[in-house]
């Protein structure tokens, strides 16, 4: 493999001095660009795009062509594990994501078992070295899962859900039948992960983007107690680096210091949550990765620049930043809103690393 | 009027002492009510459900009829003072709210003025003193509205969201147009809860369902700095009795201390954070309703009483506590399990409440 020539990322994941905070952005390759939108057209439809590693190489590159990123992260769709588990994943117009066969009964559940990962997620392990030896050491490569809790969502919702009813009244009133699922999955993320990993991956960030419907005692129970086993069943190093995994609960901001106990090296944070209070909350144990609104770039580039200036003001002179977003970028910013933002963040984060 | 022959619910709300927690449940005037479903079905639709003082009456009073509750809440809509301005309220059947002119432009927002209460809000008001007259001092009435945050998304958005990016756009672009659109809120808010309170309500409610989808600062300034305006703009004291106020935001959880300061009598609490830290962090400043999560309505018996049981634990032995639920009843849960919480309520927390 070629060497790294911008390790800024994997360094402040580990809490490593860095010239200036590294950045990229949740959702990077996206509708909000035009050449996105062509790639896809050309494609036919989202699940084309994924299970195509030239098309899916072709728009993980895309934002690096336009932006000072300062790391790539692998193009493909949340539900890649229940859709090789044949509960069979489609996409309704404006509706997302759905599945054809929920789990709901305990023989959907005794039916579950963990994919191949080079068979029927073999696709996405193609994907992956495909991106790493396009990149060609221009930044590393982010590799991703949704977590256990936020795969059985869909998975038992049979789609996106407000409620969570069928997932929650199974936790309720069958917590062992939950369990199961909830097995099967950390162990499928985990040899998941492990796979992206050795197809070439250098960092991993679990998504737990429904954690944050949990009570307190459920998301411990329920989400992050499966996210620890993942961390703990990880590669942590390949290729003489150390990978780091980022471990990311939406409104999980309640949460911290219990998700910072779990070994994994840096927590994603929303914007909902303070990122210099998160800082006070978790001290030295992990990085921290946030934590803009993306609402911010539908403003003018002053409002988007202050933004940015009042977030590393507020996590200050410490190592361990990676600066993003606080949730995926919106399908109607301006693309050049995004560009405001990335040179901002490099722009206005040098001031708050020592010079050596 | 009748003097109040349970009291509880006053009483909590203002951390004097009991004898058993009081509770009640939001929306619990509802769909999972067949008796609900037979009147609205009667009224048409749901806003001549709303529109029609009898109709209202009547499914305020159907939970108290099945439920040992200690307060009725008024039966009407959170947009009604949007309505009133004019902007065309409309429901589609399994697609929420809907306005038929959003609040987009500075003509749009130069065009909103306070409603007449007695007359645009007549209606509300009619219902209040019909439902007071009727409870006949059996418990407390309370009236209630959406923070001016809450019911600027809906009219700003046109209806529901999941990324509020018309609102979000207005407040990073052009934020003194939102804040000309709060302050419009504000004051009718304040009017509203005021006429209500006229009319014969007992406590009021602040509902900031959208409150937390904001940064911490920008729920400061967009959110609660309205809400704290109107706590200060209302009638505190009517018929000799103090009347309480309590706000709540969803996913307010990290902001409890402000809203605390805001001079309300009591906050509401989602599930998402643990009543026992929530004291911890308000002290003696306020009394907290709350905060089951409603889908354990869902398990059967034993569980919904040991969560109810978990809870009461965790607040502990101090006056002030208003048992709820973290956010409305579901309409799929079996009224009998709503019978078997509030029970449950009352029964495990006498052991909290000092026998003088």
């Amino acid at each position: 493999m070629t060497a790294l020539k911008n390790d800024r990322f994997l360094r402040a994941l580990l809490r490593q001095p860095v010239d200036v905070t590294p950045v990229w952005m949740m959702r990077q390759a996206g509708r909000y660009l035009p050449e996105y939108r062509a790639t896809r057209a050309d494609a036919g439809d989202f699940l084309s795009l994924c299970k195509n590693a030239d098309f899916a190489c072709e728009v993980t590159l895309q934002p690096l062509r336009r932006y000072e990123l300062d790391a790539a992260i692998l193009f493909s769709d949340i539900l890649t594990i229940p859709d090789a588990m044949g509960l069979g994943l489609y996409f309704e117009t404006g509706e997302g994501p759905k599945f054809e066969r929920p789990v709901r009964t305990e023989a959907d559940v005794d039916a579950l078992s963990v994919p191949d990962m080079n068979d029927d997620l073999g696709y996405v392990m193609n994907a992956v070295s495909t991106i790493r030896n396009a990149l060609n050491g221009d930044v590393p490569l982010i590799g991703f899962s949704g977590s256990p809790w936020t795969l059985a969502t869909y998975m038992i919702e049979g789609g996106s859900s407000k409620d969570f009813r069928h997932i929650k009244a199974m936790m309720y009133k069958s917590p062992a039948l939950l369990h199961q699922v909830l097995t099967v999955l950390a162990d499928a993320v985990t040899a998941y992960l492990n796979a992206q990993i050795a197809a070439g991956a250098q960092a991993v960030q679990i998504f737990d983007t429904w954690g944050g419907v949990l009570s307190g005692p459920c998301y411990q129970t329920f989400s992050l107690h499966y996210m620890q086993r993942i961390v703990q069943g990880l590669t942590r190093q390949a290729e003489g680096r150390q990978v780091p995994v980022i471990m990311f609960t939406k409104n999980g901001g309640q949460w911290l210091q219990s998700m910072a106990a779990t070994g994994a090296d840096a927590l994603g944070l929303d914007w909902t949550t303070e990122i210099g209070h998160a800082r006070d909350q978790v001290g030295d144990q992990v990085a921290l990765q946030g934590n803009m609104d993306p609402s911010v770039l539908y403003a003018d580039a002053p409002v988007i620049e202050a933004e940015v200036g009042r977030i590393l003001a507020d996590f200050g002179a410490h190592d361990g930043h990676v600066f993003n977003l606080g949730h995926g970028i919106h399908q109607f910013v301006d693309p050049e809103s995004a560009k405001i933002f990335v040179d901002a963040v490099h722009e206005q984060s040098a001031q708050y690393h020592a010079q050596s």
